[in-house]
């Protein structure tokens, strides 16, 4: 069996480790496993002090691969932060990026494959030597899109800033006038990532924000008309009426979408989706030509985000099933 | 009063500390304080992981600006090693070169500002706003300038490696052949070298590496002529026909030089020492052209060190007094 799974961080990186789990796949893969082909996010990409993080890519890989600090959801475990610490002592901005000293490593290996010329795909399959994922991690695209936010500069104007200024340094409480993917419409998906699609048996949406995680994904041209060639089942990053984890209210809000179960859905539409998951809380959710499903959806623990996996697959070979 | 020193690592960066106490300058500058600047050799320098590394350079500036690692004499004081680790992991190369997390926040900061296009001497400014070492830190060269050392190949060839392959990597046990300062021939003096010599009241040469440190700063064109118009005290790096640390006996042999005070000073030659401190043990030697006092060089503690400065400077003095 071949699935695809379009992730963004910590949601998408949960959900994979759900999947792997229902599907007994370990860090060895046989010849007999299912394959799992993940359409990692770069949208939240940056370059800081000289350094290319991929923030989506390497919480997918590290928690996958065993190396993510688990209360945390992203960066490593058992991280320092003296690399950080210098650089402020240095007066470097920015400071509130969370810069620890192992991740340090990975930005500096990224950096310099890619300062060889290297593709960011053959640096994601370098880094994956070591971390074993368990799946194939794929960029979304090679080419450079950065997620921007728009907001009031208070003068009256508007200014752009980088997502992860918005998210992180601002906690998202800057209100969003518009989220922008800046070099969507030139960009090319990564090698492999229309094949992937093409070939797989099914694609399942983890509960990443359905924004900037697989809204950012959407938009490399090319990569929504592949998927809406293939049987896809959602689960909702939505749980009555809000975001199960993250500030995704504050991304719908700004592209105008509500913030329920319902409303993603049908933000993503019947061409995208044949099958969407969402919480018991949100059992009477509707969208036309969609099948939705209401199962517990809090990925509380492994257990619980193991079973949710197994609903999502279950729900996309039955919907398979009923295509010709 | 303006003095210059000519500087490699440890050697001269412990020699510098003492200068400083014996001229009772502190880390807070006033008008009244002499002057000194450091002529820091650049030679060392070497580009690991992407990352500008600068060890002299930062050995003089920790030293001075209370950050070093005492113990080691190199390197910052509470330093940890997980990019070191984590490059290691990845099976990035090279592996013996010992990289700290907080060093690395330096060179990070370093490469930066190069790729933005500061010279190093700018940079070595900006870093030193940081650590205020009462002193004014001045690579010997902008240019790129790299000491390689020719060694055989086992093949009945030869081949160069960088000089911290040779130093670190293989502790300076494999024969050097020869060494060769890559770009010297090229370079040109940094903004202010020159001028500091000519303007300074003194020149002392700390007990530094008197080939790939001192001889690598006389290398670059125009410095050993404007030092050769200067008052000129050097103070002796081998004791008893050793070096004093560091393993300079397998450099002199390289460049064909006897590892004892006398054939150093020789080395340097009259046109540019006007004064040489050699220790009790070297008491009977004798250089023509050149001043030679004995006195203990082992720059055991701080107070010990202080005191062989104040000898260094009281006979560049006495030197400076005999000359019209």
């Amino acid at each position: 069996m071949r699935i695809v799974v379009p992730a963004g961080g910590i949601g998408g990186a949960r959900f994979l480790r759900g999947l792997k789990a229902a599907l007994g796949i370990g860090a060895d893969l046989t010849e007999d496993d299912p394959t799992i082909t993940v359409i990692g996010n770069t949208g939240d990409d940056i370059t800081l002090f000289g350094l290319r993080i991929c923030p989506d890519l390497d919480t997918v890989m590290y928690t996958l691969g065993g190396g993510i600090n688990e209360s945390q959801g992203w960066g490593r475990a058992e991280e320092s932060f003296a690399v950080k610490e210098e650089l402020a002592a240095y007066g470097m901005q920015p400071t509130w990026f969370g810069l620890g000293d192992r991740d340090v490593a990975t930005h500096i290996v990224r950096t310099q494959m890619m300062a060889a010329g290297y593709p960011l795909s053959a640096v994601t399959e370098a880094l994956c030597d070591r971390w074993r994922p368990g799946v194939r991690l794929l960029p979304m695209t090679d080419d450079r899109v950065e997620t921007h936010v728009v907001v009031a500069d208070g003068d009256g104007g508007r200014r752009a800033i980088h997502f992860q200024e918005w998210w992180i340094r601002h906690r998202a409480a800057l209100p969003a006038l518009e989220i922008v993917s800046v070099g969507a419409e030139d960009a090319k998906p990564a090698p492999g990532v229309v094949e992937a699609i093409d070939e797989a048996d099914l694609v399942l949406l983890p509960p990443s924000n359905p924004v900037v995680s697989i809204g950012s994904i959407l938009g490399v041209p090319g990569v929504r008309a592949a998927l809406e060639r293939a049987t896809v089942v959602g689960v909702s990053p939505i749980i009555g009426g809000a975001p199960v984890r993250g500030m995704a209210d504050a991304c719908l809000t700004a592209i105008g979408v509500e913030t329920s179960a319902e409303a993603v859905a049908a933000h993503f539409g019947p061409d995208l989706l044949d099958g969407w998951l969402v919480d018991t809380a949100d059992a009477g959710a509707s969208v036309e030509g969609v099948t939705v499903r209401a199962r517990p959806l809090y990925m509380s623990d492994p257990d619980a985000t193991a079973a949710i996996a197994r609903a999502a697959l279950d729900l996309a070979l039955e919907l398979k099933g009923d295509r010709p």
